[in-house]
């Protein structure tokens, strides 16, 4: 599988241009196109450019109704349901946060969990939009079922990541994880580069652990059972339980608290995925001051880089700063794109009557024979 | 290693008198003997009886400092930090957990972010406090040293257990878990037994994987370097980054937003652990109709129940379901506790100047000759 780099510069005119020509406005279409390129900037490619490919069809199938606004249908000082209507997920998500955060500066914390939405992206987005504005962000959500529960052959829950961010010098804290012990996109590249998955990801339509990854990707599509195991793996003695756990806390806070679609019957409607998120923002200046509570987690933050490495390493990593890398790097050399995501954006050129050419100048499509598009 | 069982009458005297010996009032001591009881009850023998050594040594040593009583020292209608003044974690612990709870049956929400406390028992206790009431609890709390963070040598992290709770039937959503792995008392059941540590759970003093039990032990003892590794194992393959930072956003609610003591300083002072705790209640009521959510919860928890199970499985547990038995079992048919325990509860005795056998009838001390107290 090749790849190709894109300057930001490129690949934010093409996505504006994407959203406004499938009838966003300037304000909504930055909005998306934002939560889109910054995944591919943070490094996290599988929620970037990648994903262009999902709302196009999605919108096609009349899954994502671009038309329509998030509303509140409940609503406290310090809470928020919201009805996202099928509309886009990254406006609903945007929205919901934007709310959780007034609060939190009003009174301190904003919850708001919300109903009926779609893909939002990378959860980590959302939580970063809290701690850079001072305050804990947290972000979650459900997604189709792709996590067997433990002991179980069956998928009940969904990859259901959850991000928790929080303000801190150099860069912020940004814990962004499935609870799931990898997503779906990861076992797509061991699909994609023929070689087998490691152990501890997957398990056939038995609940058998299996390194197969096309046999386990095609029960996943033909929902044929087996799927993704929760962090931790299948055996509670490796912790299975616990990620199963954490599946259930993403849920709690999306499909459970909005009285949504739980993700065991998310993505099995014609006209829409029910797609459940939930947002918590918390102000530190409610528990003291809060430039206290920066430099105290700025300092454990060092001590943990700082601290000693295991023999062959040399770096221990705090959650967020390796995406400050490589946002830098991105920023400077270019976005890799794969070749196969190339082939889906002529597509959704052609589709949209852009010219591909001008914005990808020179560009050759080529499609990779090993190219599964698993995604629908 | 041997068990002897006792009725739960028997526990429930013995550690009254117990915890009245040492000075506590009536009201203190039933608090924290039900914090323990519950453990035994619970099933997790690691926090019940097992642990009354922790405690007696800790006031024994002056780290554990009885006669404080836990101080508000920031308070908003939202929001609290509490100085444990060192005091007894079970009473620091749920005198916060109360005033959470207060708030959240007031405003929605209480959070309270505790420093300068102790050792408090199961994380389960209290969030189930909350879920008792209707409302939505977590509790979590930060420890000593214990977690190596991926890719490092040296414990930073405590075993930072978070346990999150929601009412439902016919028994509440009750998630309780380290974000380690396994607890240290799990490596100290294999070093009894003389078994090799199962894989993926232990790091050397090199940061390298280790099997060997009494080796990683001794190091964790001696503050060496190794120690537990995260839920998700070492590598990020298997996702240690995500245990990781689940011990981190413990890490967050209790000594961070407290300014407390960070787990990596916690445990080395002369004369307390500086053990930090965080509580959150959140009140469904605030989201609409809080029937509606405990019968959405329900339901997806029996959904999740009833799910195909894996070969060779017969039960798929939601949360907190396994404990409800185990406490059936245990107030019918008593509660099991090992004889080493057993010989710990007689050196209290005799330092309390208590009658053991008026409590343990006919019980004969013997201690396990493969028995290796490293608690202290």
């Amino acid at each position: 599988m090749g790849y190709v780099k894109w300057s930001y510069k490129t690949l934010n005119q093409f996505c504006s241009d994407v959203f406004e020509k499938f009838g966003f406005d300037q304000t909504d279409s930055n909005t998306i196109k934002d939560v889109l390129l910054s995944a591919d900037l943070l490094g996290i490619e599988s929620h970037g450019m990648q994903r262009m490919v999902r709302y196009y069809k999605g919108i096609e199938k009349g899954i994502i109704h671009p038309k329509e606004k998030p509303e509140v249908v409940f609503e406290t000082p310090i809470s928020a349901v919201v009805d996202g209507h099928a509309g886009m997920g990254q406006l609903i998500a945007a929205f919901s946060m934007k709310k959780a955060i007034e609060k939190a500066k009003k009174v301190g914390v904003g919850i708001v969990s919300v109903r009926n939405s779609n893909h939002f992206g990378i959860a980590g987005y959302y939580a970063k939009m809290a701690s850079d504005e001072g305050l804990i962000g947290l972000s979650c959500t459900n997604s189709e079922a792709i996590m067997v529960p433990t002991y179980g052959r069956k998928a009940m829950i969904g990859s259901n990541p959850i991000a928790i961010a929080a303000p801190a010098e150099p860069y912020p804290f940004l814990f962004d994880a499935s609870t799931t012990v990898v997503t779906r996109g990861k076992l797509e590249m061991y699909n994609k580069s023929g070689k087998p998955l490691p152990d501890n990801w997957a398990l056939d339509e038995n609940g058998r652990p299996s390194n197969d990854a096309p046999h386990v990707l095609a029960n996943i599509a033909g929902k044929l059972g087996g799927g993704i195991m929760p962090l931790g793996g299948a055996s509670m003695v490796t912790g299975s339980h616990k990620g199963y756990g954490w599946g259930m806390v993403a849920e709690l806070f999306s499909s459970m608290l909005s009285l949504g679609t739980p993700s065991d019957e998310t993505c099995t409607f014609p006209d829409k995925t029910g797609i459940c998120h939930g947002f918590i923002a918390i102000n530190p200046k409610f528990f003291g001051d809060e430039a206290d509570f920066k430099s105290h987690l700025s300092e454990f933050l060092k001590r943990l880089r700082e601290s000693p490495k295991a023999d062959g390493q040399d770096k221990i990593y705090t959650h967020g700063e390796k995406e400050v890398f490589a946002r830098k790097d991105r920023l400077e050399n270019g976005i890799p794109v794969n070749d196969n995501t190339m082939v889906e954006l002529k597509d959704l050129c052609d589709y949209l009557h852009l010219d591909f050419a001008h914005y990808f100048k020179g560009y050759q499509i080529h499609k990779d024979p090993k190219f599964f598009d698993s995604n629908y």
